[in-house]
């Protein structure tokens, strides 16, 4: 066993802790010395590289283009949008001053007094403000319309409690801003991207999500519709992974951006902003993985495959590697990534509890006996089933078995989440039930006193009021579980991280 | 003419201006809201993207591999090396409170004075200081190196004076930082990489360079040795395109970061940092165009040829598109992009000066009597020559003709620059010759003091100490042309941006 498995807390001892040390010892990130800010290390970048490059693929077929916005924010901008101040003005890193100087007393390097900003300068916490005040000199007519934009930067959020990757004060992420000429059509856009990030969530990260738009309460901080997908942690705690926002005029009103319509008239412009972040390794690492360590997705696996010889003497390693080297350009002929793991330092069962830790996928190992019997362990890293195979045919099975991995975790994944899903109907019940964790579908009479009586009461809120019914029964009126009072339909509760 | 032609300074009336114009009105940048940082628009930003792309697989050829480290910095860590903090420490961008809140007194939104942090954090200038003190926690033993990071990331220099992309406070860049267990491992990986960046800029942006190390007074805040590539802009002034440092143990010293050695024994490790910019879009812009606008090297452009329909009727263009099809289907098969424009709100004069702003490297345009006789016109940007071409084998000759301008522009910017370079035996030609722009190579004592008097009277600096002489008598002993002093060699001195 590695040591760095003896390390690992198990799930059922104590959930969070078991993340916290998966995520170090599987060299995904670390704390750093600065408050709240963590490094992403290589093995956790390469991961996050797979995603952004997806995900920039599928933005660009939607006509979306790169480009890149200012890190500071004048403070002033901040506060154009009233709702947008209340909800990001406050916890944020502030540029005061633009010079340090030797302290005349020779206390060090201390900061210039009369290096002070005439304005403050704000770490972006996202960037509507600067964007909206820039698109005001991009739009004229309808027909510089739409403008589909996205940048993928760093973002600052002064928080209190951080935990890497789901919560840090800085992160990297994505956001995209688009421009358009008719409530419609930024509607549709703000639906669209929605769709994107359910696709990339269920397709390539193997995580199923439950889509639909927030209640008025949890909504963005100035938009008039939020849209979220909603994935199901194994701890029974929802994670919210993207959301997209249908922003109105809010922003094109609070930065004066209007454009000439067809029919020649001056209207304010429509907006929408969708984004991700790192916030998805959070989701990725914490819905597949196990006491092992991480399990990840083939289509995200930085390495897909490991091969590790078993030999004692130099003849025997020399003859597995002559075996292996056609597997190896076979299967990177085909797209996969391969490791081929020769190192002498390493036992080999060092290395397969490193790469059992590090969630390769499948796992080859190969030694002199199967050289004679023309045989090959195969280990599948989802189930740790491991079974001996003719080595004829092996790049076709791997490739199959690769296949087979994506959609078992998704299955699995999207098993454990169905089965955190209950109805519940009153309100002694529902307190019971959200002791036990995971989604529960009520019903909720539309007013924010009652979602946050809940949210006080018990720490659950409405995730969303999803798109499609697990159950027709669902979309039918009912009565608040708390108050009594008319509900249209069920909504989905949980707590979240 | 569209009417941004009609904004665009020419080079020879202002080169400056030229410059800035043809930024703005190529869609590549704009000034923002915020003191000397830019909005990099989607168009330069593809741009960038290209250039990303090609250095990043450049850098994993060579086993690095990319991370990331937090933005901001504490101010202490920036202390910690001598010179560092002296290079850096002084016109940086400070966060000193993390919270604004509503003023008591009504005046909106202001600093909350209880949120002042305790140690003050700077928004990286460049990231040795952090990302050493990150390394002392990764390295115990020479088998934990070499560590071979890289960055994609933002960083801020308080700039007084700055023009976008070259000099701006903000700018985007990668920073790649290693460790090694020897000083000949570290010094060949400094060297290694100012090779990938001379590469780089030749190969793909068609900028000739030449590589050497800096003299002491111009070397990087903390390093050893600092290897640049200088190019040759074409008003005659020099622009550092890219460095590579030594830094010897200095980091290493400064973060007490060491290692156990083959030898058993503790060592400190050996450091290398390098970074290219977004000032590479400057170098790329001033190096290749002209009063008409942007010109491209094929490797890098977006858009690699447009196709621009000639026609009157619907008919017309229906069979202009039927034609058309099968060639854009062809050269996008060969991984050549394409833009066929058939947009009917624009003239295709307007459509021509648009392209040629932008640098698409071939335009073809097509009309009915084309059509007819099998035709189509053919336009170079690098040389706005026409001509009127036969149909058949038409994708094959766009695929040469795309090789042909990037080795053509190489060699068109090689010829400028050697014209450029010149040798300067006297302290009053050189004062002469200066002014006339270009790189001069003159002999030196060596001495910081006849650097600076240099400086002081001509502003011009030692770009480097070329590796490869221009002429093997460049290598010979003189005299100093100010002091009369010895000369081991000639260097090459010039006005740089």
């Amino acid at each position: 066993m590695a040591k760095e498995l003896s390390k690992m807390t198990k799930r059922s001892e104590d959930y969070s802790k078991w993340y916290n040390d998966l995520v170090v010892n599987a060299d995904l990130a670390e704390q750093s010395a600065v408050r709240g800010c963590m490094v992403i290390k290589p093995y956790g970048y390469a991961i996050w590289e797979k995603m952004q490059q997806e995900l920039d693929k599928m933005f660009k077929t939607t006509g979306v283009q790169n480009a890149y916005f200012p890190l500071l924010i004048p403070k002033s901008y901040l506060c154009r949008e009233a709702e947008h101040v209340e909800g990001f003005a406050k916890e944020c890193a502030v540029v005061t001053h633009y010079r340090l100087k030797n302290d005349p007393n020779g206390a060090g390097v201390v900061v210039d007094p009369e290096a002070k900003l005439e304005e403050e300068l704000i770490v972006r916490p996202t960037s509507e403000t600067i964007i909206w005040a820039t698109y005001k000199n991009w739009i004229t007519s309808h027909r510089d319309l739409p403008i589909l934009c996205n940048q993928w930067c760093n973002v600052m959020r002064w928080e209190m409690r951080t935990r890497m990757f789901l919560r840090t004060s800085e992160f990297l992420w994505q956001e995209g801003h688009t421009a358009h000429a008719t409530k419609e059509e930024a509607a549709e856009r703000a639906m669209q991207m929605i769709n994107v990030y359910a696709d990339f969530a269920e397709k390539w990260m193997a995580v199923p999500v439950i889509k639909g738009p927030k209640s008025p309460n949890e909504r963005f901080a100035g938009a008039l519709d939020t849209f979220t997908i909603e994935a199901m942690m194994q701890d029974g705690k929802a994670l919210q992974a993207g959301t997209s926002h249908f922003l109105g005029q809010n922003f094109a009103k609070a930065f004066e951006v209007t454009f000439t319509n067809k029919e020649n008239k001056q209207e304010y412009v429509w907006a929408t902003s969708w984004g991700v972040s790192t916030r998805l390794m959070g989701a990725l690492i914490m819905t597949h993985s196990d006491d092992n360590g991480l399990v990840l997705p083939p289509k995200l696996a930085p390495i897909q495959v490991v091969i590790v010889p078993i030999y004692k003497k130099a003849e025997e390693l020399a003859a597995i590697s002559e075996r292996v080297q056609p597997w190896v350009e076979a299967l990177r002929a085909k797209g996969i990534s391969v490791k081929y793991d020769d190192a002498d330092n390493k036992k080999p069962g060092w290395k397969f509890s490193e790469y059992e830790l590090k969630g390769i996928p499948v796992r080859l190992a190969i030694g002199p006996r199967d050289l004679e019997s023309n045989t090959v362990e195969l280990m599948r890293r989802d189930t740790l089933e491991k079974e001996t195979v003719g080595q004829e045919g092996i790049v076709e099975r791997v490739e199959g078995l690769l296949e087979d991995i994506q959609s078992a975790i998704f299955e699995k994944a999207r098993k454990m989440r169905d089965g955190y899903i209950r109805r519940v109907d009153t309100w002694e019940q529902f307190k019971v039930e959200i002791e036990k964790g995971g989604f529960l579908l009520c019903h909720w009479d539309g007013t924010v006193e009652t979602e946050e009586r809940i949210k006080a009461e018990t720490k659950a809120t409405i995730r969303c009021i999803p798109f499609v019914a697990q159950d027709p029964e669902d979309l039918k009126p009912g009565v608040d579980m708390v108050t009594g009072k008319p509900s249209a339909r069920r909504v989905l509760f949980a707590r979240s991280y």
